[in-house]
């Protein structure tokens, strides 16, 4: 018994959705084979992805539902989705993983789309890949990356109201900071009993909690938990990314240990500001860049190691499109963004903060719960 | 402050072995991009490989050691590893995702080697990839896969003591079953609370974790946790890939809620029968082959959904090589395998069992503590 994420209409839509921009660019396949996008089309969700012994196809065809070229193993699951064409191959193989029955189901497809740009990987072994390409010598493959970002930077309402609930449950996490952090604790333990009550709160999963602390700011956004002790007069900086139904939230929040510098209360002061500032004129029509550029000017500087100040938010931790200087997306209604603000505050030591928005027709909704100006000071 | 998983001897040794292979094959530079290859040559462990904005890049040159050519935001973290050569690039870009800076770095080589075959994958746009070989067109780019299945399936002692700490952690919580699961209980109850024990236990993360329930039997092992209420006479499964410092376990255990039919329990005595018949065969100079003709001899079918019984495990869930009639790879010293017997039951239903060694001069070494023939009743 498996339970569905959402409703086969659903998954209509997005195929629809898919058939139409196909047309318009005369496709006459997608090829996907990416963890996000298989299950996009299919609603195939499975943690089975962390095995990369074999590999997974999907092709949108120019009509009717999309075929799921898979391992054997995968035939239970699969057939419990909206999927009625699912064409199985033995794997591991001693020298066919997939190939044949992929290259079979492609067969008569002159013009193939697959992703091959910004933020796209190759999921099957290069070699295959080339296989696959000697076998369908009468195909041509294109670049599939902007009709994809296209299609999955628009959100469902069945979509954002999965993200608005993980959102919920890392606010509530977020919200009990003070009984979870205290000086004295290791950054392990204050990561571990974070992650332990966002499960608690309905959290499927925690696949990325990051952060770090420090005196007057830390020093990146990247790193796993230390042994490090939580000191007074420490920031300390949770960013998490929970999963409820394969879908993620991606905010942080920071606090000070016992109480925070002039510097460290002016700094967030003006990252929460910052997020406002982009939030205030987020709209369908602006663009990335605008947001970008809103936020920067709040912070004063020019650059940032970061090199973003967010991006979407979906099925994966981070999706198309960016916030940067160059990338002149339009904001689209149901588009659900990360505004990130960071900002440089000497010595190698920095401070980030971030929120989670839908923009809407007018004012765009937020999924986290604001963060207040004033660093909340526990511990 | 980051904590470093090995001492900088343990990096020596990997990059010597590795400079050793790529001697024998002419090769004047390996590329990697992926996340298990990038930290076990650099001990950069980070979640943020998350986000699949960002391309990152390690180069194993001939002598001396790996250079990285990484997005900034990495340089802190990447600068705490025993890297000396960091070179970064501005990322997201426009138009250069670390191309330019990559393409320099390799300039010289002739031959460079990056896993192409089984179970690789290209963590780059291949666009991207068609552009750096643009660029280095004076270059051959042969396939690395098997050199580094090579180097990677034989573990170091220090990597055998990270893998048996985290197998203790995944027994001490399948331990606890008898109070973590019981009768009415929905299986994402269940699954909640072992996820939450794996945690509590000592676990940094739990990346894996799938099973089933029914009478009987399952339907298959891949698939996430359901509404699906557990009954009196129901077979539950869980299988667990938690991490602890990057390794992974990966082993699963069987319940009988409140009583087991005779077929239930006469099929998991075959199951741990046929794991220990593999293993007491298990020795250096045996194949992968070997050991799985050992589990069908006594499982008694010749085939299965799973097409396989076992594999390599380590800084991935799944690792080479397979327990496969195919896979002649010879067992060596200090390889960590699980065995994965599984036996159709009919009726589309399923029993699967699994346990983690590693191979010794002599008997292999169990990391997961042995289950017992009987089944364990619970609930």
């Amino acid at each position: 018994m498996v339970d569905l994420d959402f409703a086969t209409s659903e998954f209509e839509q997005r195929t629809e959705r898919a058939q139409t921009l196909m047309s318009e660019q005369s496709l006459d396949a997608l090829l996907f084979m990416t963890e996000p996008e298989v299950r996009y089309f299919t609603g195939f969700r499975t943690l089975f992805w962390q095995s990369p012994a074999r590999p997974w196809f999907v092709i949108v065809p120019k009509t009717g539902k999309p075929i799921a070229v898979i391992p054997q193993i995968g035939t239970h699951l699969m057939a419990s989705t909206w999927i009625d064409d699912i064409r199985t191959f033995a794997a591991p193989h001693p020298d066919d993983e997939g190939i044949t029955a992929l290259a079979n189901a492609l067969t008569g497809s002159e013009k193939i789309g697959l992703p091959m740009g910004r933020e796209s990987v190759l999921r099957m072994p290069l070699k295959d890949f080339r296989l696959l390409t000697s076998k369908l010598r009468h195909a041509t493959f294109v670049d599939a990356s902007p009709l994809i970002h296209a299609l999955r930077q628009i959100k469902s309402e069945a979509e954002i109201a999965i993200l608005k609930t993980i959102c919920a449950i890392g606010s509530k996490s977020f919200g009990n900071a003070g009984s979870l952090f205290h000086e004295g604790q290791t950054l392990k333990e204050a990561f571990r009993a974070f992650k332990i009550d966002l499960i608690k709160n309905g959290a499927d999963d925690v696949p990325y909690l990051v952060g770090g602390a420090g005196q007057g700011g830390y020093g990146d956004v990247i790193s796993p938990p230390s042994e490090q002790r939580l000191q007074s007069g420490d920031v300390l900086m949770l960013d998490t990314g929970a999963t409820l139904k394969g879908y993620f939230c991606d905010f942080d929040r920071n606090y000070a240990i016992t109480h925070a510098s002039e510097t460290v209360q002016s700094a967030h002061r003006t990252l929460v500001q910052a997020a406002h500032a982009a939030a205030s004129i987020a709209r369908p029509g602006k663009t990335c860049a605008d947001l970008f550029k809103a936020m920067i000017e709040v912070i004063g500087q020019s650059d940032s190691d970061v090199g973003r100040m967010g991006h979407g938010l979906g099925s994966q931790l981070t999706e198309t499109p960016s916030l940067t200087h160059f990338d002149n997306t339009e904001l689209g209604e149901r588009m659900v963004l990360t505004l990130e603000p960071s900002l440089s505050l000497g010595g190698g030591k920095m401070m980030v903060h971030e929120e989670n928005i839908v923009i809407r027709d007018g004012e765009p909704e937020f999924l986290s719960t604001p963060a207040e100006p004033d660093i909340p000071v526990i511990g």
